[in-house]
């Protein structure tokens, strides 16, 4: 079997999806952190000056997506055909456009405060469209899983964007000026948390695991 | 053989990776392009409500990296192993961070051009650094390809990022405070004009011809 080193801060960040697929697969690894104070020393080890890297075999691999999908052919999550790993690949890019105007809310958090909801209320309109059209082409694939008939790391990077979104957007997750958007979301989280195997998950070595059991208390009964 | 129709707006954008794939493999297409005032009526059909998709025998892809890769699968395109695969996979998302600045950069021209020379300084610092980065990463691999031994789409993007450089922002080609990352960016676009068969690609249908007419001009002889 190979040996997988995931080299990466002391944060969930862009390594947390390659955690999730090793947590959710059980292959071993080593889930190796370092500190920020130490990035000059670790940037200049990286293979493009980035983290986080996967080192297989000792041989490193960059950039956090790339790795992500590596791991999911690894751990047979990438679909049953070409045509189902493209819409997982699809999917994954999609969520990653969402992510962007989540990191601006997390900065205006930290940076302004006061500005937050101004802030939120920026987004919340284009992520609801979003949210519905990725609801609408998952929902063309059949509807129970992200992609086809069984979970990808499409369903496993859905469900860590609806985690950072709860707990660092919290005002974007109540989407009151999108119900019909909350409700899928929900419906997601609720259908991930319950079908798919992430209590085992949650059991594991990924970081997502406190914050969750956070948010497990948010949704509603 | 599966019958394959892109649909984008009538530009290069973020369909021109996957042209240049149709084009390189000679894989006959549809290369359906539409104007901007019908974006609406297309938006509608599209299945993630953005453009480019790809028509796959009917069944409609998203997402335009998505889209490249699988093409990229059919014609071939993804190195020998997944090892290579995830390696082409990191050369194209690094490229497509290379690409930010750019955007802003065709924005300032356009809007704002007395401030084009500052902007492109703020970038080039930066930039520079990430192609030698880049550069490193390839000549690790062998160094003749972006990956392995044979040519594969990252090679084809790493062109295409090349070519959108010298025509967006010569500024930041000219790279008068970064010369070593100028000799590697005229040594990749020579390279892969002389040897991986483009000047093919060229007299086919993909947009960038006339363009790479003018940026060969502007080659140092």
């Amino acid at each position: 079997m190979s040996k997988y080193k995931l080299v990466y801060f002391n944060a969930r960040g862009w390594a947390e999806l390659s955690r999730l697929i090793f947590a959710y697969s059980g292959i071993p690894y080593e889930d190796f952190r370092f500190e920020r104070e130490d990035w000059p020393t670790y940037k200049a080890e990286s293979p493009l000056g980035q983290a986080p890297w996967l080192e297989v075999n000792g041989q490193k691999l960059p950039q956090s997506k790339a790795v992500a999908r590596y791991l999911a052919k690894v751990a047979n999550l990438t679909g049953v055909n070409d045509i189902e790993a493209a819409k997982c690949d699809a999917i994954v890019d999609f969520i990653m456009d969402l992510i962007e105007p989540l990191k601006v809310i997390v900065k205006v958090k930290q940076e302004n405060p006061e500005a937050l909801e101004d802030e939120c209320k920026k987004h919340i309109g284009k992520l609801s469209e979003q949210i519905l059209s990725l609801e609408k082409f998952i929902a063309g694939n059949g509807g129970e899983y992200a992609v086809g008939n069984q979970i990808t790391w499409a369903d496993l990077f859905l469900f860590n964007f609806i985690h950072d979104l709860m707990v660092h957007a919290p005002q974007l997750y109540d989407f009151s000026l999108a119900p019909t958007a909350k409700k899928i979301l929900i419906g997601w989280q609720t259908y991930l948390l319950s079908r798919i195997g992430l209590q085992n998950v949650l059991s594991l070595k990924c970081s997502i695991k406190l914050s969750i059991m956070h948010s497990k208390l948010s949704l509603p009964m």
